[in-house]
């Protein structure tokens, strides 16, 4: 039973939305970086283009880390320039001074950088202080804006903290302003450990405004692992919020559970856009049919619900 | 990690929510019933038992349609008296006045009946028109309420149906308002297929309080196949609904998607109301562990998030 042609959702607009939001797609860097297979190359280049071919507009492409750390994308030389013709956004995660070099020498004209809102993941994940964290990236920024590349800057553990427990709002929104404050263009609020609830989300997303950050800078990345991300989308929706990170099929375990699902599934919020009468442009039945054919590659089913009712897809 | 033991989720209030949530249990009922396997009375007995001993309240028990119907709860003779005297509410359903008589006669002290909001569904699933169904159940309601018996409307396909597509808003207050005149305390609003989205949920809302129906009387029964069941319960909560119903551990399959979830799981409700700092009475951690066993019993994973983030359950 084909859903979307008996016309379901419904589009019934609620106050107070956006009229459009746009989407970041996160799946072939996010989601693929968190997988446990390795993509070849081409699969990944052929995920990306059909991506492009859904409507999604930008399309996180890959991440120029040391290949050490994250062999999934150890490739991003060969990758970049299959897909960099394509007509959309493919920004780029650097984590350093020399990914922007690698970066750049492709061409990127988009660059994300990764900050912590936490020491404690600050320490495991960069082997750094917050503070020292955001020393190194501050030369990343202030190059990039030189040569008028925008730059996304990622906060992880905005709510929890597998080590500290709740994250302090001020503490969040400390960082994010000095992120601002370096040059970044916008920032994802990420719930890397997927503990926010609405209420959360929404005192956040006040403090940020009452610090002077306009929402329009603001992206919010959930991860679904105790089934809330869809949920805080909304309330963030509810504050104005217009970007929202996703990832194609739900792609991206997430580290303490290996079965559950890290990243919000692309096609569960595009689901839920439409029933709100949001423009994103994205056919729905096209990025299904995209999760499938990569979840074949992947051996494995995607965690999103939208695919597996639209696709009958077996668990 | 077990996240509530490090304060998560942080519990953060959000403006013109209920302070309070009653949570309708119907793992034990709708789950069970639409559960391949055929689940011995003594583990249900247990099932019921051990979600009393989480907080719980209202724990729908079992239903009396004839047995042919519905093989998974013919056995509801033999497993009502094993439970009746739990300290908590045990609602049962009963499709006709043989239904009724045959609760009756075990105690019963709280039925429901189940309506249909689209033509195509009553047919299906009573062989009935609309109005023919709830001519069945008016005596039914009657008599029930003759004996002080708390009576329970479920109103399926309130969004969408699988057949007719959206549901127009009008259709589903006319059947809403004609169980509560014929005397039911109390209705449940069930998307069936999962369609909803938080717009459809707000306007369904607004249109039955505009006909005169109060809040209280209402419950929200949503399914999360294409999981949307928590942001559409975050809408109804906005809206000042206080009764949601949920199964433990997502139990109950959907049937147009053998692999997707059918009701929302209890856990990631319970995870989100005590983010939103929403008293529900319910200890999340007794909770999973009563999913756990009961999914070990059924020989699959539990489809919740919360289940598997909090018991590194395999998929």
């Amino acid at each position: 039973m084909n859903t979307p042609e008996l016309g379901l959702p419904m589009p019934v607009p609620a106050n107070g939305l956006p009229a459009r939001v746009r989407i970041h797609e996160v799946g072939a860097r996010d989601g693929l970086q968190n997988e446990k297979a390795i993509v070849p190359t081409a699969v990944k280049a052929e995920f990306v283009r059909r991506l492009a071919g859904t409507g999604l507009t930008t399309i996180e492409a890959t991440s120029f880390v040391h290949p050490k750390w994250v062999p999934q994308l150890a490739d991003a030389e060969e990758l970049y320039p299959e897909i960099s013709g394509l007509p959309v956004s493919l920004p780029v995660l650097v984590p350093n001074e020399k990914g922007l070099d690698r970066a750049l020498a492709l061409g990127a004209r988009r660059v994300a950088v990764f900050a912590s809102a936490t020491e404690s993941f600050a320490r495991a994940n960069l082997n750094r202080t917050v503070d020292e964290a955001l020393a190194m990236f501050e030369p990343v920024v202030t190059r990039a804006k030189g040569q008028d590349v925008h730059v996304r800057g990622y906060l992880s553990m905005c709510f929890g903290d597998p080590w500290e427990g709740p994250v302090p709002v001020p503490q969040v929104v400390r960082v994010c302003r000095a992120l601002l404050d370096m040059g970044c263009d916008e920032l994802s609020l990420g719930d890397t450990i997927g503990v926010a609830t609405p209420g959360h989300v929404t005192a956040l997303l006040g403090a940020l405004s009452e610090a002077g950050v306009p929402v329009s800078a603001l992206g919010v990345h959930f991860h679904d692992t105790y089934g809330q991300a869809l949920a805080n989308t909304l309330a963030a929706l509810q504050q104005g919020v217009t970007t929202v990170d996703a990832s194609a099929g739900g792609l991206g375990g997430c580290p303490y559970a290996k079965s559950a699902t890290g990243n919000l599934a692309t096609e569960d919020l595009v689901w839920m856009l439409r029933g709100l009468g949001i423009d994103t442009g994205v056919d729905l039945g096209r990025l299904v049919a995209t999760s499938v054919w990569m979840a074949a590659h992947l051996g494995r089913p995607s965690p999103s619900r939208t695919v597996r009712a639209l696709s009958h897809q077996e668990s």
